[in-house]
């Protein structure tokens, strides 16, 4: 069903940082009618993030009507964990204005009475993306045994095109008359794809039992292309990356990778060399299924063609696997390798 | 404040599937005064499981009344995960003999109307330790800078001794007058100490959070001795294992290892050797603090003691570490192996 999407950024508003923002401009092109950016109002959007031209930044709600949204997507974190208070007025406006709210924080909207009436009100919904009441249950490595392909994207850090990466397979093999499917795990993937878990948002338990389930039913896909969540080597998020990995088994991982990254994300660790993250991400599969990292892609964002161009290759040389920017080149040479990869599996 | 424990088990009476109840009768010495299990009422708990000297085995609550419990415990998951109707019913017959519940499901009790209301009733509590409502955040590698040293157990396998190796730890630790902090991370852990995080039962982003958050709360101890939970190489809790590693960035890990477990717990997958154990814990932990395996703790329950003399022979010869049961022997080599490395870091 396609909607007319207000988007909240407030703050920092980059490709990092407005994650969901620039995704859903990417993935559901023309229902983003206005992103809602109070620093950044009555500027070019995409001179500032590379893509949504012509979409408005707009200072207010009030200032979005104009574009008849029906649909307030809040897909940032708001500075400090907490709902500030502007964003509470934006979100009643919206409310007041008929539009649905679509949320992908940790804390619910839809728990707070003072939201929860007044969409009652004005007859609207306060839909949580990560909320989710199911009991999954634990991992019991029973991906393993599924007819599909399974593909797992994985990153040098969280925050640098995983989800993206995988979308780009995704679509490409479907180019391809591949029976694929993507496999949503984040809130703005399942924004994009209508469905799919929040893995980071259920009981720390069930996170490889929750994965698992989205692989066993999609058994039969020729391709399940998983999106990957955090990182193994970031403390913050590494034990849901490893539940992610440990519930899809996958016969395959793109390492995915920011080639201006030094540091891990919002920490003074310096980054480790890209064979020392296919060396642990192999490591750490090995005793359940024997999964290859079989490609890079590149995060370039910001970066100029010919820094491209030899990040590109710097990667290929360091690591003798095929490397791409998606964004730039698309995800053919990635696919190439994941199809190689099943003709030739000695090889890998 | 000193209980009157009834601990129910009503399943299979072993060390592994019973460890809420033994590790009760071990830590809480006096306080356990009957175990309530249908199968095995009017057996010798000792016997069984080598511990729990004059405890009676019941097959009722009723039974049970005799011994004037104050406290039931339900220490055991329901096969299947959902509360079976002979357990609500102990409950209620529990909460009437006025009984405070302990509960360490994921399912919590105390949402249940039925026995919130038959508690209040009653005037008893109902507690569901695994329940918090906290926001721990995700955690940021603060751990790193505790004046504390910080030791973790960690596992083979899930299941085998992390809690009991970390407590022996502990209490070796204290006789020889040093100021050590137990960090309890699981239901019987908590249950045994009075406080602590049951990281399994949080939303999956916060297991590092959580887990640094309690290191940091006790910085100024002189040693942190961190309860494991789940093994890296079990997919059904690896996610839970790697976010506590990386929330305690400790400084020393103790192996814990059952010789007879030849496959993976509940799958098929066969166990790797000690070596490699050793070398994917100290992977995972390199790029984020250099955390290194000192020592082995053996489970060897059911062996006979010649074969736990060549069990523990087999893993120093195979480690170069030192080894011992902890049951059998207490925790002094292993404390030892870690006193040593603060004297010498170099060696290690």
């Amino acid at each position: 069903m396609s909607q007319k999407m207000l988007i909240l950024v407030d703050g920092k508003l980059d490709i990092f940082t407005a994650k969901t923002a620039v995704s859903l401009i990417r993935y559901r092109p023309g229902e983003v009618v206005a992103v809602l950016d109070r620093a950044h109002a009555g500027q070019d959007l995409e001179a500032i993030v590379g893509i949504g031209h012509g979409i408005p930044i707009v200072a207010s709600v009030e200032e979005s009507l104009a574009h008849n949204p029906d649909t307030f997507v809040i897909g940032v974190a708001p500075p400090g964990g907490q709902l500030p208070d502007a964003w509470a007025k934006y979100i009643r406006h919206a409310i007041e204005a008929k539009m649905n709210i679509v949320s992908g924080l940790h804390t619910y909207l839809s728990d707070r009475p003072e939201f929860a009436e007044l969409a009652a009100l004005h007859g609207v919904q306060v839909q949580d993306i990560r909320k989710t009441t199911e009991d999954f249950g634990v991992g019991m490595a029973r991906a393993a045994s599924t007819a599909a392909r399974r593909i797992l994207t994985v990153g040098t850090d969280c925050n640098l095109g995983k989800k993206l990466t995988a979308l780009e397979i995704t679509g490409s093999l479907r180019s391809q008359d591949k029976d694929a499917v993507f496999l949503p795990t984040g809130q703005t993937g399942i924004m994009i794809a209508g469905w799919g878990i929040a893995i980071d948002s259920i009981l720390s338990d069930y996170v490889s039992g929750a994965s698992e389930k989205m692989v066993l039913d999609h058994a039969d896909a020729e391709f399940l292309v998983a999106e990957g969540q955090g990182a193994l080597m970031n403390p913050s998020y590494s034990g849901v990356t490893l539940g992610l990995m440990h519930g899809v088994l996958p016969h395959d991982m793109i390492l995915c990778h920011a080639p201006q990254r030094t540091t891990i994300r919002h920490l003074s660790i310096p980054m480790p060399p890209l064979a020392e993250h296919i060396q642990l991400h192999e490591a750490v599969m090995k005793p359940l299924f024997p999964s290859k990292v079989v490609g890079i892609a590149l995060n370039c964002f910001g970066m100029a063609e010919d820094e491209i161009q030899r990040a590109v290759e710097a990667a290929e040389s360091e690591t003798g696997l095929p490397a791409t920017d998606c964004v730039r080149f698309g995800a053919a040479k990635l696919v190439q390798a994941l199809l190689d990869r099943i003709q030739d599996p000695i090889e890998s």
